[in-house]
């Protein structure tokens, strides 16, 4: 159930509490990435520490390794992590990008491999939806078609009219509400595949909206412009997901155009490349500059990392290629993020949100 | 200053107090390995809490990287690494077994390459002990000379003699006590060379012993015996350091013939690989009987890992190259080995260090 609390006065901006089995996530959020049921070498306490109120796991690759049994057996996902809060869990759609797992697409299954034994598997919205009811996380992403940006016309048209009736397929597979079911926009690049998309799946009465098929590969400009086709079609009442989407300017305008929910890899990703975000933008922590400066990462952050280590330390330990620099940027990667989205429900409660949005990017994006 | 508490009466066993300037290492001790400044994939929380009590770092290693100027200006070793607990460093004596570092030995230096950039560096006893002092740390270890196993009597004797030497220089040059100052054993496998160098050191009157050139490929029931060439000829005293050693049943057996301190890679190192240490011996945690096993690594551990995580979902991470996996059996290994030391010291107080001992290699050994 997603209960509205409030609306920003100048931007679309909106603030809600989506309640689910585990708690309650109050949105805008952003959901850390355990693709296998792990944030990149983050615990769950840390997790609970930095106030992350939920991940996202990938259920086709926990389906492969450990398998559903195994989850299934420690009493589901929650309890197999450790992890009493939210839960999200992917279909696997966004894994036919990856040629390590796509055989083939049909227009009732896709066909994937295991790029740990080659044995294939073919995989129904149906199927999809069973796996994910039996991991037993508290939103089912539905089995979308997720083609490379940058596919043609006849291309998209197709797999638009899969996505959509894969989603019928998985809609009624969930209707029995033990588990939220959240369905996934396609349509690439193209404005009336996004916009047939989005009003065929909005007549499905998922519990949610996904907008996918993002941030693969399109121009940033090309990537709002998209955003902006599917929100003024989509329920108030229901919450919104951008999938994959989770630099710190990229939210800020997507919450202004009215979504709730993100989820990227970046911030793990980036901090294992010694980058880390700041006030004044990101940094390359590994740089010489850095060697003796004894403040923290950045000055106005509170996590474990800024209030216990100093720059020097962290650099020190990225150029020797010590876990724990990464570990430590990780967590304040992590961290900015989860705070970043406190401070914008902050705002929108206070209407103050276009404020903290533009201060917020002139800091950040000046810099550069 | 070593403040000698209590006896066995059945073994050597001993339990002090050495008390340093960051704190107090009561004994029997595991110092957790922090080469570079850090104890691979752990934080200095996590070190607290599993109530490690000091840490050893490498010296030479760090005058390499990140260079004792750095250290120098965050305001020496405890600062730059956020652990205000008891930090020894070692010499880089130990550096000589990796040709990465030895370029030549001459009877009043070493001289290292850099294997970051080539560059060579001549190091005295003299420069060794400059460093330690500069990084600030509690213990300083002198510089040794030591040459592989299986080294002749020649060569041997040439080296115990340099050994000999340069701990003299070092004791010189560290004589004002503001750091504690530890001597080395050498001497190879070569009972004649291990008695002379220990009566020479003691004659140094160091602040304590170190026993060093051991775990470096010779046979367990040899190294056994070699310690016991030293320990009836070091002061009761001063504390003993058994340098590199860290099985749990090598640990047992040390503090039984009189040893008090000890560090040792293997925990950690270990856990990188899959391996943790229970009551009933060590094991394969990457092994696929242990895939749906919902109970911890060991009943009766206490630590995060144990705590918080099954066998399963550890299996799983560390199947899946998951650091995460690598971080809660570190976590897991070196809280093992540190509540053993105090079991130990628990159980020499009350007189009952023997059947510690028996009980636990009985349980250990026995699964073999």
């Amino acid at each position: 159930m997603f209960k509205f609390i409030s609306e920003d006065e100048d931007t679309k901006a909106r603030c809600g509490h989506l309640v689910l089995r585990h708690g309650t996530l109050e949105t805008p959020a952003f959901l850390p990435v355990a693709t296998k049921a792990s944030v990149k070498m983050t615990t769950s306490r840390e997790l609970e520490e930095m106030n992350a109120q939920g991940v996202i796991a990938n259920a086709f690759v926990l389906f492969l390794r450990p398998g559903v049994d195994t989850i299934e057996t420690a009493g589901g996902i929650h309890r197999f992590m450790n992890w009493d809060r939210v839960v999200f869990t992917d279909s696997g759609g966004f894994q036919m990008l990856n040629p390590d797992f796509l055989v083939k697409v049909t227009d009732d299954h896709v066909t994937f491999k295991s790029p740990y034994d080659g044995k294939k598997h073919d995989i129904t919205p149906e199927i999809c939806a069973e796996i994910q009811n039996r991991l037993g996380s508290d939103v089912a992403l539905a089995l979308d078609d997720c083609p490379p940006y940058g596919s043609d016309i006849e291309h998209m048209t197709a797999s638009t009219k899969r996505t959509i009736q894969w989603a019928r397929c998985f809609r009624k597979a969930t209707e029995d509400e033990s588990q939220n079911s959240f369905g996934i926009v396609q349509g690439g690049t193209f404005k009336d595949l996004r916009e047939q998309c989005t009003r065929e799946l909005v007549d499905m009465d998922f519990n949610g909206y996904a907008i996918g098929g993002l941030c693969i590969g399109e121009p940033k400009e090309l990537m709002h412009e998209v955003i902006g086709w599917s929100t003024p079609l989509l329920p108030t009442e229901k919450p919104r997901y951008l999938m994959g989407v989770g630099s710190p300017e990229d939210m800020l305008k997507a919450i202004s155009m009215g979504v709730d929910i993100f989820d990227s890899v970046f911030p793990t990703r980036n901090a294992r490349h010694n980058t880390v975000y700041t006030h004044t933008g990101k940094i390359n922590l590994g740089k010489g500059k850095f060697r003796c400066e004894s403040g923290p990462i950045d000055e106005s952050c509170r996590c474990y990392t800024c209030a216990n280590h100093s720059l020097s330390y962290v650099n020190h330990l990225l150029r020797e290629y010590e876990y724990l620099g990464m570990r430590l940027a990780t967590l304040h990667n992590l961290h900015f993020l989860i705070t970043l989205m406190e401070e914008a429900r902050t705002a929108i409660m206070e209407g103050e949100f276009n404020d903290l949005k533009n201060d917020f990017l002139r800091d950040y994006l000046g810099s550069k």
